[in-house]
């Protein structure tokens, strides 16, 4: 349960509305973090979307989210607000990886965590071992790109590719509950919506396994993956994840905006495999409208949230200016270090009980509309989605 | 006229702004409403840009809007704010359509509609209905596409399809004061900005006829409209209205960016004649910059504040950031329901009243010009460009 | 010094975070103005980005930088705040030109002007000049196009071209701090990133100098000047600036997105030139992105908030968001009348009081912090990127 004060401050809200935003979330989207004990460069690295350490005479700590993690992570660990990083990575050495995250993931008030793990690495917590440490349930979202590579890197021959592909598939949306993309990153989301045919898949992968551990960034194998994800996603009524927006350097920004999937998604309309895309900052609104005018779209903010940290809240009153209130959810994206989950968790808090209290303020929604619809934001809407 | 209390809670805005906040409106962008009785899945249809019903265990009422329309249109139907859908439809059907819709209208306090009668069917109210409902003066505003059906309809051949298409535009905008194109659904705004030739038109608008009752999607005979209605609104010195950004799920959102237009503007700024980028969301701070350097250039809001609602403040800022006190008109663009014409002016209103009052409890303007920005907007800048 | 009653009403700041919000600034990029008195159409003409008069029945002064002139520099030339703009232009001219300029420049509080010279004519201020009547040091920004003019204009053929080109440019940087290009201009920012080949360069420039007078936009030679421009900064350890986003109706603007940018930023990673991203507005997020995850890529508003006036605060705050504080520069982007400096010296001041009070009082951010990222982005910045 995390404490009171992580919402903001201002007029006290109805009870009603305080308890909803206080209740459990559902993560709807995360990764693991690390196991080990990290020092300043590798922490550093977990802090920041950018691949390389900041230019010398800086750090990534001056940031958005490295002011956060000082203000807010510090006194989990004991610490006054605001500590500077030194004696924030010092604490956090003293008191060893396993009860940091033990700290920060439970005090994230999380009741489920549905973890992506195509990131996964020794170093990384499983699903398991992150409900474990959070007092959570966790489920698996199975990446469609990663099981791609465990293909390629095993199949016989080109033509046998496809249909490999379609068990593997299966055989991971079985133990999971949804599937996630990251075209976004492979090619962009500006991708031709047609599916190839199995003359054009075959070919491309006999080009693939040529090298079969090199990333896979072929368009014709990347949509075939993205239809065979489809298909699974429809046997198994699971919905399908895709990153939009901002990321890692390795993103084209102006290519990962979701209005490009329009086209996509309409065809996709018919069979009703929900949608739903992650992030989307710079274009949440764009993304809020496609989730206002799709039945089968469902939108958040993920990763934007935790990383612009104090100027948060305008991102969510961003999105709640279009987005119907049964079409967001909540995640953290954390990944690496779990300050990022405490941090996506509490700004999620602390942006929509600012929103909501404008609201009541103004008059314009009432405090059981306002504590309904953080209840379906935070964890309802995602129950259903996923079926929980 | 309005209530005072449409106007949000705040230091009391000086008299003369106030007086210029609840002035009558020009309404220079609307549609007829529905004339009849709504059961609710009608009246929820009408109250989204989707073209489906909610998702099961959903409802539209769960958007922005539906939370507005209980507590804003509530109490014009004599309910306390925050009413339940049912209860509000149950109140709405024992007043009747024609109740409803006089109350509704009139509330707006608009003085004209200007109605695009492009959408028209019986079911929905004429021009002349809606100002006589409204207690408002009512103008026409010709829609391009919907001139062309009946030209492809009733034309004998290709080739006499170029005349009898300038003959219907010069005879519809007779009687109009200003035309309106939806180019933005029909192909996206980045169209070739070149005007066809002859020959092409004669030879598409041959496929055309083979199917007239089919959509007009045609690029060439759309440009070709285009540029015809063009020449009309030159000789008639009558403004071209443009559909940009948000809207229904036909449209890709990515090519509704009015910025996209920048070589038609150009094309178009020696003959002078205006062009008025409606709705614009999210790209209003683009449309704001193209009417700031190009003297032909208009915008509005239109379709983004009814729909955004609680959150519709902050676009109206986003607009006022550059866009010139002489370039910005208001417009509810309601459509189907009476509730769309009473939401889009109250948070017109509501949202110019907040970024007026900011402007003047900072020092920043005078009440002197907040008063004069509003008339302009509100209604001035529309009785000059369209010559009311 | 700015007075400081620049900064905007609100609880006080503390001490340290108000002396270093009044603290000096270097303007990095910036341009001269001009040194003759002005009637009221050139005035006009010079606080906007139009390149026309305002239409007929409406002035320029109809703007947030015109409400801005009458709010904040009337004082400066000691009139009562709002003054109506003919007293505003009738004061300037009773006090001339050269007073007018240097009590706005020096009002602003610059310590350093970076000036872009490449729009220098006879009737600008120098930056020898801009330094002396605003008290700071000046330093030159070579414009990467207008050097090319130069060698068009004077080089003997085609084939000396590339030579004469790398030369002109090696010499005007022995004498800058800094290269400025405006190929989003000239071109768009989605230019092809390889580095022409020398006969692609050779058979272009025997085009481009049957027409040497003519605008540079010849997307083989617009390359190949940035590319040259790339190798001379790298020589020098000089940053090179990149016009983003809004600006003169010369620009596409879906085509001045920074984003457009990544794979050129990518290209100069390895060899860590740095990129300074100017204005970019309505695309200062997409900015921010980039230059949090580039270790090279810097931004700032420039002339941004000179423009948005009133409504600047959301600017800033929207690159706060995710722009590191080692990356965020100001300028003022002042061209033609030291209004645009004063303007854009006291809106990047307001916005980033506004921002930092809201920071402190939410206890987000320590007052040591605060005051220490105003520093930075007032001046430390760039002192350490352009090594004054």
């Amino acid at each position: 349960m995390p404490p009171a004060d992580d919402l903001p401050p201002g007029p006290p809200l109805p009870d009603a509305v305080r308890e909803a935003l206080l209740a459990p979330l559902v993560d709807h989207h995360c990764h693991g973090v690390r196991r080990d004990d990290l020092g300043r460069a590798a922490f550093e690295l977990l802090i920041t979307e950018a691949a390389t350490p900041a230019p010398p005479g800086t750090t990534h700590f001056d940031t958005p989210i490295g002011a956060a993690i000082r203000r807010w992570c510090a006194p989990v660990l004991d610490l006054a607000p605001h500590a500077p990083p030194a004696v924030y990575l010092a604490r956090r050495a003293e008191l060893g990886a396993a009860e940091v995250n033990r700290r920060l993931l439970r005090q994230a008030g999380i009741v489920a965590f549905l973890v992506d793990t195509g990131l996964n690495g020794a170093g990384l917590l499983s699903a398991a071992e992150m409900g474990r440490l959070g007092g959570a349930a966790a489920d698996e979202i199975v990446r469609l790109e990663r099981v791609e590579e465990t293909v390629a890197r095993s199949v016989g021959g080109a033509a046998e590719y496809p249909g490999a592909l379609a068990e593997a598939l299966a055989a991971a949306a079985a133990r999971a509950v949804g599937l996630k993309t990251v075209i976004a990153y492979r090619y962009g989301l500006d991708f031709d919506i047609e599916r190839p045919g199995r003359g054009a898949v075959v070919a491309a992968a006999g080009r693939r396994l040529a090298d079969p551990k090199a990333r896979l960034t072929d368009p014709v194998l990347l949509r075939h993956l993205l239809w065979s994800g489809v298909d699974v996603a429809r046997q198994r009524s699971l919905p399908v994840q895709f990153h939009c927006g901002y990321g890692d350097p390795d993103i084209d920004l102006h290519r990962a905006d979701p209005a490009l999937l329009t086209g996509f998604i309409r065809a996709l309309q018919p069979g009703g495999v929900p949608l739903i895309l992650l992030h989307c900052y710079p274009f949440h609104r764009q993304a809020a409208y496609l989730a206002s005018v799709y039945p089968h779209v469902y939108v958040d903010l993920g990763l934007a949230l935790t990383h612009t940290a104090a100027g948060s809240a305008a991102i969510v009153d961003e999105l709640l200016e279009l987005v119907p209130f049964h079409k967001q959810m909540f995640s953290s994206d954390c990944y690496g270090v779990a300050e990022t989950c405490h941090l996506g968790a509490l700004y999620y808090r602390r942006g929509l009980a600012r929103a909501l209290a404008v609201r009541i303020g103004e008059g314009e929604w009432s405090a059981a509309d306002a504590a309904r619809v953080a209840h379906m934001i935070g964890a309802g809407n995602a129950r259903r989605v996923y079926r929980l």
